[in-house]
């Protein structure tokens, strides 16, 4: 299958959805990232789109696609971005697209959902990722990721000048991505997990015989 | 794998989720049917349990398991009801669950989703089904039920005493359920859809190789 | 009474409440539209117009206004189509305002909807319809059309150029309509209704005798 | 019209829906009352009783009900209750009802708005109103009650030993009840209103020339 | 402690938290006022700073920082409201920030609000307040504005020039803003109270010995 | 300040707000823990009574009161638990009570949530704390629990036949309460908190000079 990430930064994807996405590379589907923005506003763009470019290695992707905006200044190109992820969207035929929650605290998440949400209005499978800023996220799908957690841990290492960017002291963004992991797979009932809230998503009950994939 | 429907009346479970249950018991996974009462207040018990019968025989389930309480008398008996729902899955491991939306104008459908969500707290794959008198329902997943859309409709016709009950003249549920198909056929883009309401989804993407299934 | 309906692009108002539109206007009340685009995106604006026109026909309308911006553009003139939107309320004094739900995968649709929140702070009457892209809506408010269902599949036919657009293989918009009728009307305890979320209403009960009205 | 309109205790129905009753009264409409228990817990049943019989006469209703469940024991009883609803509805078939909004922190206004949701689901109009002690209410229908604020009033004073019982010191019922009307007004644009929420509303667009009503 | 309160117009503060200003402001806080428009629209801009700024001498205020935007207009400049905000915080260092709810019939509180939820994402305590547009506010924060109440009145009648102006015939904000009072204070459980949604909040139990303060 | 947590279990109230009730105990606040059920189901109850005494010891409480119910059986007896939780008030005068969230997979965190809105019903301060069972849990109030975060483990560590009984594989209780307290902290802004959703709450800005309390 092929599967669209996107995300408004350099290492929102890692944060949301990498442990995921890691785990069906490993099982030999199609990764794709669409990256909005350089990051400006968090680090030098020529830094930051390389750190974003040596994580995305782990994953293999098929692409790293740059959507060429201005870190924090996505609101205003709603429908710009729109066009461009259907664009994205035609080119791929995704089969499933994984992208910030509609709720942030950041204002380029926001806008960036929203967009999605339009862009992917006849794509099956949607699902909102979250992290450090999303707001009322009451999430119902996961992912175990006990087998890929490392390289998730790994991928985020890779934004080296991001990891110690919290904003809460003593803090690396490592420790927020763990404890985000256990808090979920709580919920999940398995020791680590991603969690989402499907816009869209069609159940694959797998096929007897093949229960242990 | 192993799915359990659970549903409060004969015909709840059709009305609910009978398209996905057929559309998996084709691809040879085992489907377990547990029905709380026998619906004395909508007909003869008797009747209605033979009714309940005759229609799983399309599933061709491992077994149709009877609650044994008494219609419209679930809400007093929640915690009896958590056990024994409890006793089933003990019984059964069921790996997928399907139940009642918690949010409905009838008291039993209620009672028993909310059974569940106890009885469940330790299963991975959870969905809330609706019917005709689901409230503030807005599914995220979705089953495309093209290809059993009219085994769904010969089960409800075996429950010949309640085609016609609608509440609503002129309407069978045979329209009701027709319609409810292609509504959320619409919101999950293909034809004929049942929509669920997840309270805990495990995604499962196929391995590559394996999407045509 | 002045009711105004307003629809982002050509036939979504005949998506969302032509049925009740219909209804009013045959018990002799205003009807007034507001299509904001000519819905360029979706085919030849001039065609689209064109057959906007002949299907509003049908219900006779004291005017159909256009708002003369261009389709998948409507979000970044929010403070424009406010002023827009008030102007028209300033002219015609509508008692009933009916635009699409705030929440829906269109960017145009929930624009327009915040627009119109906006706009109609002090009427009395505002109501949220639905169409094939609406999400999370838990409408409370509904009309029987079963009077009027016919002139609603008339009105969409007219729109030639969009009945087989629907994005499911199959699938005409009249089967959407049929269909969502039928679902919402089973909410509504009658055959067939538009349903409606409130923005804002306020309760008119008959006066004794004008019950049948 | 008949309006059905049920509380918990003595001056819950006058608190949350007095005014609509009263100017629908005055129109001609039948009213009906419920009152599930004589508020013992609040005051001498007997002196309950008669306060709300005192008051009831101001609305010249054609019957006020008593349900017969002790003050704050309700939630044990929701099947009787059900059943007790459903005989009255059966009895005087009302087109209106009014109930309890649904989250509160009384138990029994919890419990009675359930089995009234319940009891109704093949009513067209069901509305739910407020009290002091409920949660989370976004009232989206008015009524605008000038004319009968003072009826109103009188009502609540009828029941004179509750009057003070706001547990609010040097707060008397009736500031509240005035507040929330002007409070709700403000919202409906209207000086003086009762808000509720529908859980089934069908709209009643008055004929031309009967605006005035 | 330092307060920063933001409101989009002259006299939206006032509205909503200015009882709550007022007490801290006795107790010796530091407060500090942001408007963003002059509020043109709704009157002589040069009038009603004027009155902004009369109003705002019974807080005692530390500052009163205009941010310079146009009445009406706020919703295309998200990003640079993001920055002034930013650059308040930024200068003034603020432990509590008082700001318009998400959802507002005013395209100009939306805007604002969620301009300052980003703007604010790092800060401890941030608060939704409400006025006569608001909607869908569930506060579930109090402050008891009894010894301020009259404060938050004579504030309001400074804005000599919206007093009247609320829409309503024969309803001054002043009778708008007591009904409010009483209602939440009824919430609250005191005789008057402003009400808050938290955005995010910190507890602050006094210690033993202080809780008279 | 006197401060009852309320709680279904034994160790309940530690996962959900001891870290809390830790750090204003040592501020000298009285607390006092009301335990409904020896918790039966989960071990023996004489073994888990002594746990929780044991566990309690670390918050030096002025009183540890058992409820006398029993485990799993609490939603029969929702009127009972009023009455008592009501007692409970009345002896103790609180100024903050906590308690499980409303959304719970378990029967008897929901019936207890539920019993504690209607005894608490004129209580000024009242918070919903969370647990691994929680549903639908967007907490907006924030405790940091830096300086008591060892307290809690301890006490959760007290708790010894529960440590291990998470239903998930290798994850101790301990493992669950850390990630949730930095999962949450990230929330607030600080390292480690504790997270509340309000029922009701009033702000207490300390006063000036005291800020460092």
């Amino acid at each position: 299958m092929k599967i669209l990430a996107i995300g408004a930064h350099p290492d929102d994807i890692e944060v949301g959805c990498s442990g995921t996405l890691a785990k069906y590379a490993q099982e030999g589907h199609d990764i794709c990232l669409l990256v909005m923005t350089e990051g400006q506003m968090g680090g030098k763009g020529v830094t930051r789109k390389k750190e974003q470019i040596q994580s995305s290695r782990l994953l293999k992707p098929r692409e790293v696609i740059w959507g060429g905006y201005h870190d924090t200044l996505l609101t205003p190109h709603m429908n710009q971005m729109v066009s461009d992820i259907e664009a994205v969207i035609h080119k791929i035929s995704p089969d499933f697209i994984f992208v910030h929650h509609e709720d942030d605290t950041h204002q380029d998440h926001r806008a960036l959902a929203k967009a999605t949400v339009s862009a992917t209005r006849y794509i099956r499978n949607v699902l909102f990722y979250e992290g450090p800023t999303t707001r009322n996220f009451s999430p119902t799908v996961f992912v175990d990721i006990q087998q890929t957690m490392e390289t998730k841990i790994k991928m985020l290492l890779a934004h080296r000048s991001q990891v110690q960017k919290t904003n809460i002291e003593g803090l690396a963004i490592t420790d927020v991505v763990r404890s985000t992991a256990v808090f979920r797979g709580i919920q999940g009932r398995v020791p680590l997990a991603e969690a989402f809230a499907p816009l869209r998503l069609f159940i694959n009950i797998l096929p007897t015989g093949r229960e242990g994939l």
